[in-house]
């Protein structure tokens, strides 16, 4: 089997064995993909969608608006080739010097320092969270702030301290989400997220 | 918080929440590791270690050996700096131009391409698969073939087709290796279970 019958196949056992689901069909492109990505089932009773977020994020990427991750393991697991056919970009400013310094002397964490330096950037755009926390802590407030004004957040922090907190918090606010309830996530999780709305837009372009 | 209070935080909940366990001190810091990364206690039940597994895995890093990745995710997510600081480095060859072009000429995919290509360089190294069960079938058959011998095979693909068995056949396998049983995996817990044997190495040596 080549890796596209691989895939095919794999959808047609996430789809039988998932059963019946009340996601719609774009909504569940997405879902399936973060089960392929994970092998958990979870994810069907935990994903959150914002009324407006595919539409939103497709729009966005069909723009050539910029993604912007957290951590380069989620910017590693998009497709970025497919981003730059829209002509947009994969940006991930956390291992910047310029990041570095601001969280010194602000005294922040290099995650927070990083939505800060990027709320230019991020105007229309997709922010994809799937490692820390804090992070989407930060960009709530900016966006609480009217400072930070992002297309779509796709927040799917991992862990054991303040995800699940954050993300329960994100999927109450009225800024098109894509989210997760309790600690599960991640980077991957993240990019399969992304990666299934860049074949969504590509495909109804 | 800061991220060093956090993780210690994250730390202590994982620990209680496990209970009681049968893994050694060094295992149990693996496991750890990959729970705290995945949010998920599966795989307390699920992991398995070769008896020299965690020796050989700090013996290649003190000696500054090569670690090689499957994907860039994994390599994203692998401390790069505390390798280079016992004169290793991590590499993952799958989007070379000359895997690519191996790959075409011989009809197989990258991902078992980039296995035939790390051959001479992956001898007393760690391999880590996070993503492809083709690149760790690949790989099972070339340490039988006498081909392959790196010093520790982080095997922990994810998927619905071929992760679960080409996991199973690994477990059995007298190579030094960390697995996992299932479908369960991926690129983020391949790099914990690195980071994992990158602190103890750099901690004990």
């Amino acid at each position: 089997m080549n890796p596209q019958e691989i895939e095919s196949l794999s959808f047609q056992i996430i789809d039988r064995e998932a059963g019946p689901h009340g996601f719609d069909a774009a909504e569940w492109e997405i879902v399936r993909r973060m089960i392929h990505t994970s092998a958990d089932f979870d994810y069907m009773k935990t994903v959150r969608f914002h009324p407006l977020a595919i539409a939103r994020g497709l729009a966005a990427i069909r723009a050539g608006n910029p993604v912007i991750t957290d951590t380069e393991m989620a910017r590693s697991g998009i497709r970025k080739a497919s981003v730059e056919a829209f002509g947009g970009s994969v940006t991930c400013l956390i291992g910047q010097a310029d990041v570095r310094m601001y969280a010194e002397k602000a005294g922040i964490t290099r995650a927070k320092a990083a939505v800060d330096m990027a709320l230019p950037l991020m105007t229309d755009g997709i922010y994809v969270i799937g490692n820390a926390p804090t992070a989407l802590l930060r960009l709530m407030e900016q966006i609480r702030a009217g400072q930070a004004r992002p297309a779509l957040v796709i927040g799917l922090p991992v862990g054991f301290v303040n995800a699940s907190e954050s993300k329960s918090e994100l999927a109450q606010m009225d800024v098109p989400h894509i989210t997760n309830l309790g600690r599960k996530g991640g980077s991957n999780v993240a990019a399969a997220v992304v990666n299934a709305l860049l074949i969504m837009a590509g495909r109804t372009s």
